[in-house]
């Protein structure tokens, strides 16, 4: 496995993204929404959401990335999902799917398909269980159900990695696997992170925060996908360590929810 | 009044929520949503949530409960919350209704008065004002108007108490009533609760969390809807009195909030 | 300029908020709708929120006042705002405009535009890239574009002042600009405010509740809108410092965004 060499890669995002602010448009659930432009504005990007077709479409011309999750997904969300995105991939622009819940039910997986297929999202964000349950589609496997939105636990790191590497080269893409190790994969090249903490799993949002922040640092660097989401990931994994660290309460989810944006803000400056 | 033993059902309730993880659908309104998905996590549950039929309608197969919020009905959502009502119950899995400002509009009524209708809810949680609105519309009283979505405060306990018994009855169903005192009805037994915050009625959520909190422990123990009611109502009720006896600056509104999921959490896990 | 004194205005503004716990209907973008019923409880007023046109129509009739933010707007959303800003009129109720992101897309350019012609509000707030942008086309100017939904940070004051009186006088409103310095016009009347705390432009929501708590102040005192969109947004200035001064960790933005509603509360109940 190449490891990229990481702290340096991180910088360089980081700085991309102090200089360039870079306008995130997030077409995403209503359950994390406020949690996602705080993320964003934390690590120094300007977050911009939007429910409606043609504002989406015209956000996406200003936007530096864009971002879909489909974590509470209707028709009329998808279809602004699948115009908007495609504008900013003909834009050149970076798209993140995350893809929410993907093995839970058909209505979420049927749009992970479409946005794959009709838009071709540069980087795949999703827990392990979303990212069995897109491969074992994309490759007609058994189906890979998962129950609600959260993953499974249960899921083997070679397993995961693989499904990451058959959905990055069957969709030219990063494929970012976050849980209690991440994984990165964009072809040949693969990285893992580990640390974090278990409380991001305890609060709701950590996850839909991710992938915009992903968003964030692609558009600040959209020829350095990799980087993006590594740097990202990395942070989240940083940040969600230090905060459990740091709490007065041990174990306290308010105190963790309050400190995870202050240090990832803190990260992303420093 | 019958008061069954409080501590020892509770018990019971959080040893299935801890156990058995219940996967808890919320339909529910764009408030308070992020709230609903913390508290269900806080508590041990698995939150997830949907804003389509179809979506909704399949999480409904492996969810262990559904809980329906009317607090920002539309006519599609209601769409929604009737078919996925109706299969969980013919499936015998429990539904929740938290009719959010019933007495305040007739769109809200009518959302409620389906729901009774059309799925049968398995317990109603509301506040004084929605349960004395329901039962004056059910019993073709005069109409019991609401200003807004807030309990009017000037229901006296007996008036209330008999509303509650009355819903009960005609739908056979648990009533579970919040306040300062709590109600909780089904059919004979009948329970009360003090304690509490007042600070619970100065953020917004808390209500629609407590209806949460419910459908998570009902999904726990299905065959105990009383208990489950009651387990949940009166974890709210010490965890805002442990919230706010635990604030650095008293009153804190911001504190209380982040106080109040983990005293949830503390009290569901030990 | 004329400087009304400031604290005697103020504190009768919020001594009527007390009395009257005026009902604050939200028709609001998904983002910060939270954030928006939490700042309006702060203060003491009673929020409600609606996406239904009829519901939102009805809860009009016992409203104090009704705020129309098009952060997230849709087409289905802008009817409602239509029919319920002009219903609260028609019925001598302060409405208020939140133009978020006006100069970004046309679809927020014309449901503002909409809602200056159909509904004529009482109060537009908004930042200076947006208020720019409203009296740009307004005035047929070319026009003033907006990245995003936030101030571009390089407007000048007397640009903007000129911006606001030209909107104020065309429209028969309050305008009341956030940014560095305040300003509000209405006619000859015009006052600024400095002061206030750089961290209320690092977390999401602190517009839309500023824009909340003017509705709520507007719904008070009905016939003196000057009044209370100045205690509004001095509320907002004073609060922001207050909570940035008391951070145990300097520049937290969690620990900001918590105190905040403390804060807004602590300045309108004493």
């Amino acid at each position: 496995m190449d490891k990229p060499v990481n702290g340096k890669i991180d910088r360089l995002v980081w700085e991309a993204v102090r200089s360039g602010r870079p306008l995130t448009l997030c077409l995403t659930n209503f359950v994390t929404v406020t949690d996602c432009a705080n993320a964003v504005l934390a690590v120094g990007g300007a977050p911009v959401m939007s429910l409606d077709s043609d504002d989406a479409l015209e956000l996406a011309g200003s936007a530096a990335a864009v971002v879909l999750n489909i974590g509470t997904v209707t028709a009329s969300q998808l279809s602004a999902m699948l115009g908007t995105g495609q504008a900013a991939r003909t834009a050149g622009k970076p798209v993140v799917l995350d893809p929410v819940g993907a093995g839970a039910t058909r209505v979420r997986m049927d749009a992970c398909m479409r946005i794959l297929d009709e838009v071709g999202p540069s980087i795949i964000r999703g827990n392990a269980s979303e990212i069995l349950a897109l491969d074992a589609r994309r490759a007609r496997k058994g189906p890979s159900r998962q129950k609600g939105v959260d993953a499974a636990g249960s899921e083997k790191i070679p397993q995961v990695e693989e499904a990451a590497a058959s959905l990055s080269a069957r969709h030219s893409c990063v494929v970012a696997v976050s849980g209690e190790t991440d994984i990165i994969v964009q072809g040949q090249m693969r990285t893992d992170l580990s640390g974090g903490s278990e409380l991001l799993t305890r609060v709701t949002g950590t996850g839909c925060m991710l992938s915009a922040i992903v968003g964030c640092c692609a558009g600040a660097v959209p020829e350095k996908l990799f980087g993006a989401a590594m740097a990202a990931m990395s942070a989240m994994k940083e940040a969600g360590a230090r905060a459990e660290a740091k709490l007065a309460a041990p174990g306290s989810l308010g105190e963790f929810r309050s400190r995870l944006c202050d240090e990832l803000s803190e990260i992303a400056v420093s």
